[in-house]
């Protein structure tokens, strides 16, 4: 099945060009780049690591090239800014074509918390309810016209508090440190490799705390690092629990949820963010101590994060087994 | 005033070799090694960093030594074992010498804590009471045959929740991150280069959880991780606030008890590891959240958190401004 | 066709299980430790990150099992320390076996030369002459029974200098950064993650030098050193032109060379280490400036260093295309 | 004496700013911004760790300010672009100012080669000579209006060079790995953190080819590389020797040059970036092997490659011992 990448030019986008062009049902057809650059380019000149694996063009995007586009896929993703999924989302969608979204626009099903998180109303696509891609916790029929693919401190944090919230009594903390590779790909000082140093940044006002609660359906603190590390998420939570609630308890609950999913990996120890860079995977580990759950989550905030449960998200779509295409090792940055 | 370190062939003990060789007051005598070596050899063979800095000879320490030993110096300082300081000290303190211990034997008042944590049962060395030197919140009278230095993680954890603990209402969560040199200069496997990668360990069952408890006086969870950095430690701190109490309460209680403290640094947005490596200060950030107050606290793990409060400590024992000799930046790793 | 793989405990061994347990032809029968442990575990155990991807056991090697190996396997790979590599690989070939060996001792053809370098005898095996597999210049005729695989530096000094030594008229100088994988997974002080830092060693005197020589057919100089980072090698070399060579003429060269080789890469600009990190590709760039002419080159030195090029020679061996399973992305470590 | 730091806010200038505070002799009066911002600031907002140690304001500079400075200091340190030195040191000349001027701008002594390597001509300010001030071999008079410090390249280079240039027949070969925060402050898609890796740039063509002969007084080739560590430089040096040069010869110089000098340490195994990071140090290591001389030289980038060679030749400027106020160890960034 052909499809399209916009944005392909930044970390999220060319590790779904990536998985794409791999892919045993998918084909990468066309890739566009985030900005309207002057003229196309290899993909392979921003990334010199995919020459004589990746060949393709990253053309830039012009509304006139719409109805060819429709014509040759079915399937769009979306790796651009917020603004800019907001604003082509409508279009494609109206054109037929099937939209993942990695962007933040689409998530928040209240529109004054989107407002607030995001600075711009969200558009109205005219249907009633845009599924919110987490993909284990998600069923798609396979007729919708947009996904919202969650956020990448979203889906570690609602991945192992989610199947334990009948369990927790009170307001889970969420301290959670990213790679660098989360800021994208556009050059800025708080991401020059001389002033990266491991640092909170917008406690407690992050947008992705609001996205988060709404995942688990219950209030959160989130406060996320940065970390001097390339790509990859790990995100430490601590859960007060009902009184009585065991290990046994959570372990089994933790099991219930994912014994068979085949991306999330229930451990015996902390996981390590090299356990799971370059992965589709999500490493969980649980104790139980003092009246919380101590939950160690790891993806990796591109793939697992992004990039990986987009094209999860496409397996499920099409009626495929969640994980094809995404059982490899190795991410593209 | 001539002094020695003992164990300076560690990371934290050629920090404080280091420190005492340029301090205006104290000057290094004598630098023993942790382990019986069978040769002396020079510290910079070991560091060669500081070849033409400070050439002093590691010796082997024999206990045909101690007469000379207590002889020549007063001040001793010990970057030992937990359990050679614990066979040490007292053979020291017996010769008059001043001891300041930066190593776990003396820290825990509780014996059965202290025997459940280090595995051996803590000395007696026949004083009341050792005193606990978390330097900003310890009067010294200067007589003391020893002092305990605290543990790095317990040094930044309760330099930020102590002057708030009237504010704190439940258990405080700290998720700390320490750069590999809070494990020693020993090889391991754990620390080799190609296998750090940022992951939590001994969750809520590390030796520094009682330590930090008995400092605040308050029961906490305490979850470490291991950082791919060399040095520096970031601890990320939620405790439950009093109904009502604000971010103003919060900034006062903090500026009333380190208003006068040279090495407390109180910020205004959360610091980065980089801004305390090779310092003595501890940087504090507070946030008042949904009920809870977020900290944010970094120092250097082997400064602050080891050598330099050692040396902050015989400075007030010795009457001189607490930051004597530890106002410079860069350490020796 | 099974195959087995010894050492798969350390990292050059792991990306071996790896990449045969993905490959399209190869499969992946059996895994043995390099040292004689007590007991069989997981390799998940050791690589926590290829769980749910890479189930295998860790068996250690006894003597017994041989019989049955060699009925049930036909190829082997030697990941294992250079003499145990010499004692074992005789016994493997007299027991039929096709043995692919990645370490030192098979890889010089002056018995002294070996000696010297590596401190004990080269095994007779008792065949006229073993091929020395660096893969785009070696031609299997699929009945040797052993294949000595290059060691990492000389695979990417010698895959830049062949073409151009017709061209080359002095000594070509060689300076290497390799990732402190290359050092094993052994715990050791200078690969401790607090030691590392980018220095030279082995100068002139590094065992590397007489196979680059040999590989070459020229003396050379060759300075290798460690460098801060997991993973790669990039090698920058100086050779002295013959009056009159162009950069067309050393462009031509290496075309004519590397043309229909699919896993190296001509570059229009100097490789980073990111480039073929994770890959089997080496990447090449060359310019002539003032008489020489100056070759960067890249490798993953786990890769194609060590096991891609291993099984590439096996695709060779076996009438496969050469980059057979290894057009992919993505170590293990 | 009193003195001013113009490019204070960029890593050279900080490096200066910090070095100038704690000199015994020299005090920091002014600190200066490379740009032209909108309003002043305390450095210590540009650089948080420097906060309570460092309080001196960052001003914008206005031409204005010229007579009240030339007032107030004698010396001023230019750690400018190129080009905006180039502007500004004629006036500050004028105005009766001692320039220390650490740019590109007036190291070249043939024009043409100024004109080719920096675009834009080399100002004429009206004296006979520039000193080039490679400490260890300059000879200050004291009276020289300018004094043009040398590259971070040609200080690690010819430090190791000049001894030896004797001996040495034929071209030596430099392969120079740089530190990130050579490529200065300003955000840049090469220097971000995530594309950041080891690579060689501007092969044969950098601007400090020239300034390396001009220092040596003789052609070389020189390879700068681009590494994945914040500071230092690490120079491999080949040089071909007059047939009969022993190690012993190429020691001896060595010695001969560098006995007397406190910066630079001859060591016994190559140097690592580490052993020199945050120091003022110059290590060498050499070693002969078939007819070649291979130098190791660290430095670090900012200090002695910068800031601290600045200090260097101020100090011997005023007659003050050369390592005043550079024996700590520790830089800012």
């Amino acid at each position: 099945m052909p499809c399209a990448v916009f944005g392909a030019s930044g970390y999220s986008g060319v590790e779904l060009a990536w998985l794409l062009h791999n892919h045993p049902f998918f084909s990468l057809k066309h890739a566009y780049s985030s900005s309207a650059r002057e003229e196309a380019e290899p993909l392979a000149g921003l990334y010199p690591q995919i020459a004589g694996q990746l060949d393709i063009i990253l053309q830039p995007w012009h509304p006139d090239l719409l109805s060819q586009l429709a014509q040759e896929v079915r399937v769009v993703f979306l790796a651009l800014p917020h603004e800019a999924s907001a604003e082509l989302a409508p279009i494609l969608i109206k054109a037929g074509l099937v939209v993942f979204d990695l962007s933040g626009a689409f998530r928040l099903r209240d529109p004054q918390q989107h407002l607030q998180a995001y600075a711009f109303e969200q558009p109205n696509i005219g249907v009633d309810a845009i599924p919110y891609g987490l993909a284990e916790w998600t069923v798609l029929q396979g007729h919708e016209p947009l996904v919202a693919v969650p956020g990448c401190y979203p889906t570690a944090a609602a991945l192992a508090l989610k199947p334990l919230m009948h369990l927790v009594q009170g307001t889970p903390l969420i301290n959670a440190v990213s790679g660098v590779s989360g800021a994208g790909r556009k050059a800025a000082a708080h991401t020059s490799f001389c002033e990266v140093s491991l640092a909170a940044y917008g406690v407690a006002t992050h947008r992705h705390q609001p996205e988060i609660c709404q995942s688990i359906g219950h209030p959160v603190i989130f406060v996320p690092h940065l970390g001097n590390f390339k790509r990859g998420i790990l995100a430490t939570i601590y859960a007060p629990l009902e009184a009585g609630t065991t290990q046994q308890d959570v372990e089994l609950a933790l099991q219930r949820a994912y014994r068979e999913q085949p991306l999330v990996r229930l451990c015996h120890k902390p996981p390590a963010i090299n356990d799971v860079v370059g992965t589709a995977f999500c490493d969980i580990h649980a104790v139980v101590h003092n009246g919380h759950v101590i939950l160690c989550v790891a993806i990796d905030n591109l793939l697992k994060g992004a990039a990986a449960q987009a094209v999860q998200l496409a397996n499920m779509y099409f009626d495929m087994p969640a994980s094809t295409g995404l059982t490899g090792r190795g991410g593209v940055i």
